[in-house]
C-alpha cells in the first residue's frame, strides 16, 4: 500500500482508539450518575481497575487469544505477549493498512468494555475483590474466546454470522454476564419489598448525562474504527447511522416515555439514545440513513418494555445495562437479518443461532466463574456495609467530603 | 482527486464531525453551571432533545434546504431525505475532497447549534413543550433558510458577505432568536425588583469551566472543519487564529473586570474566552495572529459591557447567551471589514448590511413561531412552578437526590 | 515531501494539538477534585489564566527563546512574535511534514503545563496576584530556556541527553517549581500538627477521576505529536507503550497501598496511573511493551513511597503534584538509561547529569522568582482568607451556590 494511505489509515485508527478509550470515562460517569453517593469511590476504583488490568491482561493473552491466526475455530493461543515485528508493520499489517501496535491498541480498548457493563449492573452491593476476579477472568479470557470465534476467523465466521462493530461479540458479551451476576448477587435492599417496587434514585445525573454524550463521540471511534480503514465512503455512512440511530433512539425512547408514562423523563431519552448506539453497532455499516433511524426508533421503544420488563421480573439493574447493552445489542444483531444490504430470512436465522450459541457460552462461562467466587470469597458485601455504603467500608473514604448528604 | 489526498481530507471533516459533537456537552454543561440546580434535569432534557431531533431534521428536510444546488437565492427544498450516491461519492463531492456522507453530518452538527444558544436565554422558566416545537421550527427550517443565503451560494453570498465559519450565520442566528425569546418570555422571578438588581448564582462553577474548556475544545472543528479540507496551511492558520482569540477573550474580560470591578471573576473570564471564540469565527481564516489577538481582546470587553448593558435594559439572559453569540457574533462579522485580508469600507458594509439583513429575518421570523406559541399553549411555567423548579415539575425528577440542598 | 503525506502528518499534529489543549481540563478536574470545595473558583481561575496567558507569551517571546535556531546553546531569543511565512509553509517546515503554525500551536499547548503542575501544589493558600506573576515569568521565560537547551538544539541535545516528549523538559521542570513554591509557601493550616499529619480530603473525586481519563486521553497527544509527524510505525509503538505505562502505573500503586496499607485508595490508583503516564514519557519510543509495563510498575510504587516521603519531610502537596511530576520524571528520565534502545551506563549518567542541570536552573530560577514576590508582594493569603475560602476573598462568589456545604 501507498506511505500517504497507510499513514492516513493509521492515523483513522489511532483516533479511534482514543476515542474508544474516552468511553470509559463515559462508562464511569454514567454508572456514578445513576447510583447512590456512597458508592461511588467504589465505582471510580472498579473502572480504574477495569480498564488497567484489562489492557495488560489483553496485552498478556487476550490479543493472542481473540486473534491467532489459523486455528481449529474454538480456541487457541498462539503466544503470549506482543511479539516485535520490524518496525511494527509486517507484511499483513501493512496490507490491512495500520500498524500491528495499532492493532492491539484498538483491540485492548474494547475488550474491557465488556467488564464495564457488568459493573454498571452489579453496582452498589457486588464486593470490590469478587468483582476484580470476575473481571480479570472474563476479560482475559471469556471475551477474546467468544471473540475469536468471529473476529479471530472462527467457527461462526465460517456459518456466516454478521456482526459489524459488536452488537453481540461485545455488548451482548457484557450483557448476558450482566444478567448472571444479578440473579447471584439479588437486588439492592430497599429495591424490592413485597409486591412493591421503589425507584433508587441516581444522585447525579449531570454526571450520567455527560457520560451518555462521551459515550456517544467514543462511538465515533467504536464504530468509525471497525471499518478498520479510513476509507471514506465506508466511515462516512458509519458516523451517520450511528448518529441517526443514537438520535432517533433517544427520541423513540423520549416518545415512547411520554406516551407511557406521560411524563419527560431524561434517563429514559439518555438510555434511549445508548440503546440506539448499542443497536445500530451490529450493522453501522450495512444500513441507510433511513433504515438507521428505524433501528434507532424501535431500540427506544426496546428500552422502555425492558425497564419495565426488569421490573416485572425482579432483576434489580441500577443504570439500566441489560436493557442498554443485552436487549438492544440482541435487537440489533437481528436487525441485520431484517434490513441493509444482507437482510434475508437465511442470515436472520444465522443471526438469531450465533445470538444464542455466544448467549449460552457467555452465560455459562459467568456462572462457572460465579459461583465459586459466591462460594469461597463472597459476591456480596454485608447489609451493614451495603446500607452505611460500599465507599466508606472497602475504601475508607467519601467521595464528597465537603457536601451535606442524605443517607439513603 | 488522489486517494491519498481524499482519504485524509475526510480523516479531518470526520473528526471535526466528533468535535461538533461534543460542543452539545460543552453547551449542556455551561448551562447547567450557571444556573440553579431545580432546573437542571430540565436543561439536560433541552439539550437531548435539540440534538436528537437537530439531527433527524437536518437529515429529513435541513440539508437539502441549506445546499439546495442551484436555486433562486432565496429558498428551496430539492428533495426530502438523503439521496444514495455511489459509495456516498458523487463526482462533484470527489472534487471537494469529502463525501457527502461526511458534509451532511459536519453540516448537521451545526444546525443544532443556534437552538443550543436560545435553551441557555431560556433557561428556568420556559415550558419544555413550547421550547420543543419552537427549537424544531427554528432548527429545521429558519436555520438552514438564513444559511442557505450564504454558503448555499443565496443572495447574500452574491452580494459579497463573508462568514467563515459562522459568527452571524450560526451563533447570531441563535442570539437574535434568544434575544426575541427572552423578551416573549419576560425575567426569571427574583431578577429584577424595582430599581434593585439580584444576582442569580449558577449553581455548579465547575461544570460550567468544564463546559468552556469542552466548547474550546471544539472549536478546533468548528473552525477547522470550516476550511472544507485538511489543506495544511489553511486549517493551521484557522486553529491558531481560533486558539489566541480565545486567550485573548479571556484575558480581555479578566483585565476588563478587574479594572471596573476589582475583583477576578471567573465567570467573566469564561465568558471571555467564548466571545473571543465567537469573535474569530467569521474571519479565522483572513487574520493574522497579532489581528485575532486584537479581535480577541475586543470581544472580551464587549462581554463586559453587554452583561452591564442587559442589565439596564432589564433583560435577563441566565447564561449570557446573547453577550457572548449575538454581540460578540455582530462583532467578529464586522471586523472582517475591519482586519485581515479583506478589510476595507465597501467590505465593511456589506459586512454590515449582511447582519442587518440576517438580524430582521432571524427577529421576524422568531416573533412568527414565538406568538401563536404563547398565545395557544403558553410560552411560561407557572409562577408556582417556577420558584420550585421545572426539574420536579415537568420531568418529576431531582438532578442531586442524595445532595442537602438550599432552595432559593 | 509529497502533498498527501504532507496533509496526514498535519492531521494528526492538529489532532495532538487538541488532545494537549484537553489536559488543561483535565488539570484543573483533578485539582479541584482534590481540595476543598471553599477554594474551588480560585483553582479555575489559575488555570484559566495559565492557558490563556500561556499561548499569549508564548506568541510573544516563548517560541522563539525555545527554537531560536542556530544559537550559542544557552539563550536566544531570535525575534519577537510570530513571522509570516508564504501560506505557512517554509522550505524547512515543508521537510519536517508540518506547518510553521502547527509547529507553533503544539509547542504552545505544551507550555503552559509547566504552571498547572504548580498550580496543583500551591492550591488552597497563595495569593491569586502573586500566582499570576510567577506563572507569566516562569511559562513565558523558564520553561522556554530550560526547554531550548535540548529540544531548541542547545547544550544538553550536544551532550547526548534524551527526554522524547518531556518528563524532565515539561513534568520536573513544573515540579521542581512546584516544590520550591510549597518550601516558599508552606503547608496550609490543619495539615501538620506537632507530631501528627491530618489528610485533608478532596471534595469531589468525581471530578478528580474524570481529570485523569481527560490526562491520559490528552497524553495520546502529548506523546504521540512528539514524535513530530505521522510516521505510523513509530506513532502506534509510542500510544501502546504510553497506555501500558498508565495502566501498569495505576496496578503498581493500587498493589502496592493494599499491600502497605490494607486498603483499595483510589486517590494513590489514579496518582499511580499519572505517575506511569509521566515515567514513560521520557522514552516513550524506545521501549518495548514489556518495558513499558515494568517503567509503569516502578513508578506506581515510587508515587506510594513519594507520598509517604512528602509527609515525613512535611512538605504539603495537596494534589501530589510532587510525586506525580517530579519524582516519577526523573524516574522516567533515568528510565532511557536502563531499558530500551538506548540503554546504557553511559547514557544513564548523561540522564543523570541532565537531570541536576535542570533541576539546579529551575530551582534556582523558581527562587528568584518567588524571593521578591515573597518580599513585596506577598505569597500566601491571610489565615483568615484561607480557612474561610479563597472564593469568597479573592473571587467574591461560591463554587456551589445551591449546596449544603461543610466548612473545614
Amino acid at each position: 500500500m501507498e506511505n500517504a494511505l497507510f499513514t492516513a489509515n493509521n492515523i483513522w485508527m489511532m483516533l479511534c482508539i482514543a476515542l474508544v478509550f474516552l468511553m470509559h470515562l463515559g462508562f464511569s460517569l454514567l454508572e456514578i450518575g445513576l447510583t447512590r453517593q456512597k458508592n461511588t469511590i467504589n465505582i471510580l476504583f472498579k473502572n480504574f481497575f477495569i480498564i488497567c488490568s484489562g489492557l495488560v491482561l489483553y496485552y498478556i493473552v487476550g490479543f493472542n487469544i481473540m486473534y491467532p491466526g489459523d486455528f481449529n475455530g474454538w480456541f487457541s493461543l498462539s503466544e503470549v505477549g506482543l511479539h516485535l515485528p520490524d518496525n511494527g508493520l509486517t507484511a499483513d499489517y501493512a496490507d490491512a493498512g495500520y500498524t500491528y501496535w495499532t492493532d492491539f491498541l484498538f483491540q485492548g480498548m474494547f475488550a474491557a468494555t465488556a467488564a464495564t457493563i457488568v459493573s454498571g449492573a452489579v453496582a452498589e452491593r457486588i464486593k470490590i475483590g469478587a468483582f476484580m476476579v470476575f473481571s480479570i477472568i472474563y476479560v482475559g479470557f471469556i471475551y477474546p474466546i467468544s471473540g475469536s470465534w468471529l473476529w479471530g476467523g472462527g467457527f461462526l465466521s465460517d456459518f456466516g454470522f454478521y456482526d459489524f462493530a459488536g452488537s453481540t461479540l461485545v455488548h451482548s458479551v457484557g450483557g448476558w454476564a450482566a444478567l448472571m451476576a444479578v440473579v447471584f448477587l439479588g437486588p439492592r435492599i430497599g429495591k424490592f419489598k413485597g409486591k412493591k417496587i421503589f425507584a433508587i434514585p441516581g444522585h447525579n445525573i449531570p454526571l450520567a448525562a455527560s457520560g451518555v454524550f462521551l459515550l456517544w463521540f467514543g462511538w465515533f471511534g467504536f464504530n468509525g474504527g471497525s471499518v478498520l480503514s479510513a476509507d471514506p465512503a465506508s466511515t462516512s455512512i458509519v458516523l451517520v447511522t450511528t448518529s441517526l440511530a443514537a438520535a432517533s433512539g433517544g427520541l423513540g425512547a423520549c416518545i415512547s416515555s411520554f406516551l407511557v408514562f406521560k411524563n419527560f423523563d431524561v434517563t429514559m431519552f439518555m438510555n434511549g439514545i445508548l440503546g440506539g448506539l448499542v443497536g445500530i453497532t451490529a450493522g453501522a455499516d450495512l444500513m441507510s440513513p433511513l433504515e438507521s433511524i428505524a433501528i434507532g426508533l424501535i431500540a427506544g421503544l426496546i428500552i422502555i418494555l425492558a425497564v419495565k420488563l426488569m421490573d416485572i421480573i425482579r432483576i434489580d439493574d441500577p443504570v439500566g445495562a441489560i436493557p442498554v447493552h443485552l436487549c438492544c445489542g440482541i435487537w440489533g444483531t437481528l436487525a441485520v437479518g431484517l434490513f441493509g444490504n444482507m437482510a434475508g430470512t437465511e442470515q436472520f436465522f444465522i443471526q438469531l443461532v450465533s445470538i444464542l450459541t455466544i448467549g449460552g457460552f457467555c452465560c455459562f462461562s459467568a456462572s462457572i466463574i460465579l459461583w465459586p467466587i459466591k462460594k469461597f470469597m463472597g459476591l456480596r458485601v454485608s447489609s451493614k456495609h451495603e446500607v452505611e455504603g460500599l465507599d466508606i467500608h472497602e475504601h475508607g473514604m467519601d467521595a464528597y467530603a465537603d457536601f451535606g448528604l442524605n443517607q439513603h
